[in-house]
């Protein structure tokens, strides 16, 4: 794309100033536009170093309200606390809102690349981080990004005389560093890491213009050129429905919900004793070895109202160390959640490594409240299964260690506890209304989830289910399959090294 | 996709019967609604031999009725007369009508999957062939094709058994050949090829469904499943916006027409006459290389009304033997032309190698009168620029020698011709009212043809101007264009060797 492309013809100057000044008050008008279409609008700033994509932005943002808009400036090394996470993290969490937009000065294609050209990347690693992208970039657009990616492109020349140019002067010497100088000895190199790299991320519903920025007002003009143009697409496709894609992912099988007998899980008081005291000392004793391992690990609960989540998680926590986890309750979405991808609010929860996040309820709300309620539309929920298998796989490629709990109880015990609650003035708090309303659907929900367990219990990331009829019951269970999991991941940590 | 592909489990009997008959009506009730919402549907069957593919078309159509789906059997070597063709052009003859279903019993990943696994295709030659097919593929869903895309997997020791089985009875013995063998011993190194194949063109918007073909009735029912479920998301999502890629060809540069001097472009008769005779002889002998050496030649006519194109062409053709080319006036799209992609109808009247096809008038009505009288919507001629370019450079990675001619009058030049049309009785027939509203709309069309010319001449397919006020000049510079052209591709044939 890059060694074929040659420039479009620069306009004049006084037809450049006009079709300047009609682009930006295109621009202008567009942003009242997106806010009542909700459309979230990403633009990814990418290219050569002193190309003036930084110039480029300034300019593009005038035409646009403060309120409405972001700079993300990625062009620089993630920080410690950032590298502790999957490397798409720090972007991920930098998208935008519905109705606004967000401009990437530098996006993951300048971390990918700088990674080849150092080595730090071998082909494999490429690969892998390519294919990230390339899923991450779809799921934006499936769930209504619209996503922009520019390119700026200079010769080998004109970048070595604007490097000149900034160092002679005391004001700008000190913006050109090592890496600058570095990439214009090495432009071939890295021109054939480009070009790989865009043929590789360049699909149509977010593909590459790359700008010919020899000239700063030129450049501006062909951004915004096609940034009103996609802007326009994306207008007028609001709403659309996306393909539901295979899941391909390795499934673990596991019975439906009303095959698992529940009766004789129980325990009695003196085992219950006897196994908590052993087994959350061993999990203390693991906990701290993950943390020196550096494993991440997600615990996501969920189940029916009164299973007894709560207290489940409860007997986890109690053997850790209070500065290695943290349990995040999940309830409904707030504003500046709800208008971003349904994922982001979890990304951004994530565990760093070493540490232990408990989710008490998960993302797989979006195939469960959201698809019994209509929070979502059916494209969306039918869609979800494999964008969290997508995601959950990212995790483990990542390193992480992921354990799903459904925690099960049958409709009698659930309305013996409910009773219970009313019926006890310390318990009031935790039965509602919408307990008793979401209990009268609890046939929908049963098929809901068995469609959930089905599709998400991949050999990666698989469910496993805890019968909670008596509670002391699942709560052993969860800790054994907790110490199973962690002592699996430090034997493979182990066998790494 | 295929190795880490585990099967969903089959359902039980009752419950397969069940369903089977719900998405048989599904499809039924569907045939109905693609009618009217003018869908075409191109589903392709690929996977292992003898997974049973022909079998499921054959349940799947019964459910369709006959005037509303074909099923393309491509499953062959292409015979001579094909391989005289791009590679796609008999797969393209084949698409869909709007409102209408074809089913391809393998389509072009057999050839590419064959090709790699004879030695036929390099490394160099599949990704070519892959860049070809992720193109056309996105070419047709971005014209409202729905295309769903399965692939029929078994296992090695499946496959044995279907083979042997099919060996043993002489009524079915004939339809196990050498390569069915060929291809369950080398399983393997197929499954490779396979895989590598399906995660290169796997696209949302033309997405591979792995269909566990270990057995008939489930795997028609897998079939209709995902077929259903495209179909349903296709219908919802009729009529949206494309992006707009960016042109990344290499470009020519040419003149706005307004900036091309006409007036001194004139021949004495006596100039003319010699030269026509010399460069038509110099044409006929080329025309007989060019067919020797089996070289394709497509020469495009565009032009003003009654800028002279009719006897251009005369003035070339009468150089050339009769049996060698073909003129192909195009006028509007009849209805079977105008229900498939807009390209169809030059795909399916390409020159065999050898050939000369002489279009008066082209696809690039697309980009002229389509867009002017609006029969596309802004989105189609928008895109169509680049789709035109693919489709060139298509083929002249095929080999062919693609020549473009704008012929060029002015305004008061067409008055004088029109006047005269109609007022000498014979030439009457050459007028009609359409010209003159044509002619009302000059300034549009200058504007739409600048357009054209700017974004469509590439440096593999540049336009030429003909200047036409002399239209004896025009032919001559036609001619020494076109001997020039072929003289060039005779050069480089001429140099592989």
């Amino acid at each position: 794309m890059l060694k074929d492309f040659v420039k479009a013809e620069m306009p004049a100057e006084d037809e450049l100033k006009a079709k300047l000044k009609e682009e930006r008050a295109k621009l202008f008008a567009f942003q009242m536009k997106l806010k009542e279409a909700k459309l979230p609008v990403m633009v990814l700033f990418e290219g050569w170093n002193a190309a003036g994509k930084g110039a480029v932005i300034g300019k593009v943002i005038r035409n646009i309200d403060p309120r409405f808009f972001k700079v993300a400036t990625m062009d620089r090394e993630p920080s410690e606390e950032e590298m502790r996470y999957p490397f798409l993290y720090r972007y991920i969490k930098e998208i935008p809102e519905a109705g606004k937009f967000r401009f990437f000065d530098t996006c993951w294609m300048e971390e990918v690349v700088d990674g080849v050209m150092s080595g730090e990347l071998n082909e494999d690693l490429y690969k892998k981080r390519v294919h990230s992208i390339n899923i991450i970039e779809r799921q934006l657009c499936d769930n209504g990004y619209l996503v922009v990616k520019f390119f700026f492109h200079i010769s080998k020349k004109e970048q070595k005389k604007r490097l000149a140019s900034l160092q002679e002067s005391k004001n700008t010497s000190w913006r050109v560093d090592i890496d600058d100088i570095l990439q214009n000895k090495r432009y071939n190199k890295c021109l054939e890491v480009f070009e790989k790299y865009l043929e590789d991320t360049n699909e149509s519903r977010a593909p590459w213009y790359i700008i010919d920025a020899s000239s700063k007002k030129w450049a501006e003009l062909q951004v915004l050129q096609y940034l009103n143009q996609g802007i326009d697409i994306a207008l007028k496709n609001q709403k659309t429905n996306v393909p539901i894609l295979q899941n391909t992912f390795p499934m673990a099988k596991l019975p439906k919900l009303s095959e698992i007998p529940l009766e004789d899980k129980t325990l009695t008081d003196e085992e219950y004793d006897t196994e908590l005291a052993n087994l959350q000392k061993e999990l203390g004793d693991l906990g701290n070895k993950i943390y020196r391992k550096k494993i991440p690990v997600i615990i996501a609960y969920e189940g029916w109202d009164a299973a007894g989540k709560g207290g489940n998680i409860k007997r986890i926590t109690e053997a850790l160390d209070p500065r290695d986890y943290v349990v995040e309750p999940i309830a409904s979405p707030e504003p500046h959640e709800k208008s971003r991808h349904y994922l982001w609010r979890f990304w951004t929860r994530l565990p760093k490594t070493g540490h232990i996040t408990i989710f008490d309820r998960t993302w797989y709300g979006r195939v469960m409240v959201e698809r019994l309620e209509g929070f979502c539309s059916e494209n969306d929920w039918q869609r979800a299964y494999n964008e969290i298998n997508e995601f959950e796989k990212e995790l483990r490629e990542w390193g992480a260690v992921i354990i799903k709990f459904w925690v099960q109880i049958d409709k009698d015990t659930q309305l013996q506890r409910f009773n219970d609650r009313q019926n006890t003035p310390e318990k009031q708090w935790k039965i509602t209304d919408e307990d008793w309303r979401n209990r009268e659907k609890w046939d929908q929900y049963e098929l809901a989830i068995d469609e959930m367990i089905s599709k998400t219990s991949t050999a990666f990331a698989p469910w496993y289910v805890l019968e909670s009829v008596d509670k002391k019951y699942a709560r052993i269970k969860a800790l054994k399959i907790v110490i199973e999991q962690l002592r699996a991941a430090l034997d493979a940590s182990g066998k790494k090294k």
